[in-house]
């Protein structure tokens, strides 16, 4: 009551997408504030001096960086429909996972796009490793998280709605039905979430968005 | 009670050797497995599939890879001494500070060792940059955690032991009393804790190991 919270994102920006998706899970009432990246407000760069990147959460005047450092301090602050597990190793395996998602597969994703010829094959290969781990981990669940959409499910979004992008810019084939049945049906899952398509960017302006980053990230990369 | 903890480690790994200190903080009896890492031990292989790394915790059977989140763990299966804060806020700065070494800190003094002429000019300042965050952040209080150590203290062992090291073998000026006696004295009052001397390698042979370390990586560079 009387919180007073204020979200500094941008629209593409997966790990922007996942504080909002658990602001919205929860039901806490926030302000948006898109950023212009290419011109970053005083307000943000105030907010977070050291990394200067969205998102940053800001609460009665407190300001928190770095999309898995936010969901934890919203799920502390905010105990109802909780994001993490209550047993310590569950929340240890929630955070590994989480981990591996942003230190792993994004990268790994990254280049298998930018790269041609036998490094982007290699790339390929070791997407289709990774995300052969995630599939065992959510095979015969509904979620990561288990029954309900969870903190591995909120970080895994940027898996499930921006590889579809990366294949059809790249024309790559990363994340197939009959290789990945059991990650399939849970996008499938994750699109039934009110919440999730609330916080999912339009396609089509999205699909662009991510194209000229790719361009520019293979000219840059030549 | 009838808890059953394994450490696989790696004597000379910064990160094994936080979670060592972790567990003696607490007074948590565990078992030290020294791993040989040119020929990694099938249990390890078996317990961090993924990463096929140290620092692993197993308890009771259950195995935790990744340092940051095995010191969550242990702070939540063990209440005794609590090495994160209790508050949400303060948690969300600890976590961000532990990341912000191990994501920037890290990266940034290996190549201000690695690299040579404008490059290495390039990441010294960086360096600075970085640890005056980290001076800042300390001062006037005797620990990151406040009056006892706490989850910074023991990620910042690394920027604490090893960097004295790294300036010996480089022959740079990077901590330097002058310029950062906050966290001089900071090192001071770390050097007064019992289990943060148990958890130190050897000095000479850690000076010795990591000189080579900076040999491999220059040639590599090259």
């Amino acid at each position: 009551m009387g919180d007073e919270v204020k979200l500094f994102g941008m629209w593409a920006s997966a790990f922007s997408r996942r504080v909002e998706l658990a602001l919205k899970l929860k039901g806490i009432q926030y302000e948006y504030i898109e950023e212009d990246l290419s011109n970053k407000s005083d307000l943000l760069l105030k907010n977070n001096p050291v990394h200067k990147k969205v998102p940053v959460l800001v609460h009665n005047g407190n300001s928190i960086a770095e999309s898995l450092v936010i969901l934890e301090y919203i799920d502390e602050t905010w105990k109802v429909n909780p994001i993490l597990p209550q047993d310590p190793y569950a929340r240890a395996m929630a955070r590994f996972w989480g981990r591996f998602i942003d230190e792993k597969v994004i990268g790994t994703l990254h280049r298998a796009i930018i790269f041609e010829g036998k490094e982007q094959e290699e790339n390929i290969k070791e997407v289709h490793k990774e995300l052969k781990l995630l599939e065992n981990e959510v095979k015969g669940k509904d979620f990561f998280g288990g029954d309900t959409i969870g903190y591995v499910d909120i970080v895994a979004q940027v898996v499930a709605f921006w590889v579809e992008l990366l294949q059809e810019i790249g024309g790559l084939e990363l994340l197939t039905k009959d290789k990945f049945s059991f990650l399939y049906e849970w996008i499938g899952k994750l699109q039934n979430i009110e919440a999730v398509n609330e916080c999912r960017p339009p396609r089509e302006k999205h699909l662009e968005y991510i194209r000229a980053l790719v361009e520019n990230a293979k000219s840059g990369s030549k």
